[in-house]
């Protein structure tokens, strides 16, 4: 499996992936932040596709939503053929 | 599911998880390190959970391992119950 995606497109789908479980957590910014050792601001660039977080970064967001770190990478990746 | 993982634990895990895909590859750090943007004494440093790596070089770890970047997080979290 070759695989074809650009940091930015990285970046964007991680981003899309943790608004996706926040929201169907029902969970807001402000109560997300609380949960995890994250400024409610910084979640939602992360969730923008704006920091190349760092793994401590994704575990505290895996702390905050309350899921394995695996799905906050739960998103399609495009394989070269 | 509340998370109870330190960094340091969350980092070796993630090496340690590199690694044993690596080795079932069959591939050394060298051979890695030419299948992507990352240098093979860096990899082995990954490996041993020393590096708080960025989301762009788990990219890279899994274009180097040729799977999807969601393996890289397939081990094990210590939920507290």
């Amino acid at each position: 499996m070759d695989i074809q995606f650009s940091n930015d497109e990285f970046l964007n789908k991680f981003g899309e992936q943790v608004r996706s479980i926040r929201l169907k957590s029902g969970l807001s910014y402000r109560e997300m932040a609380q949960r995890c050792d994250l400024d409610y601001s910084y979640i939602s660039k992360i969730e923008k596709g704006q920091h190349n977080i760092q793994l401590s970064t994704v575990l505290e967001l895996a702390k905050g939503l309350e899921v394995h770190p695996q799905e906050l990478f739960g998103f399609e990746i495009i394989p070269i053929s």
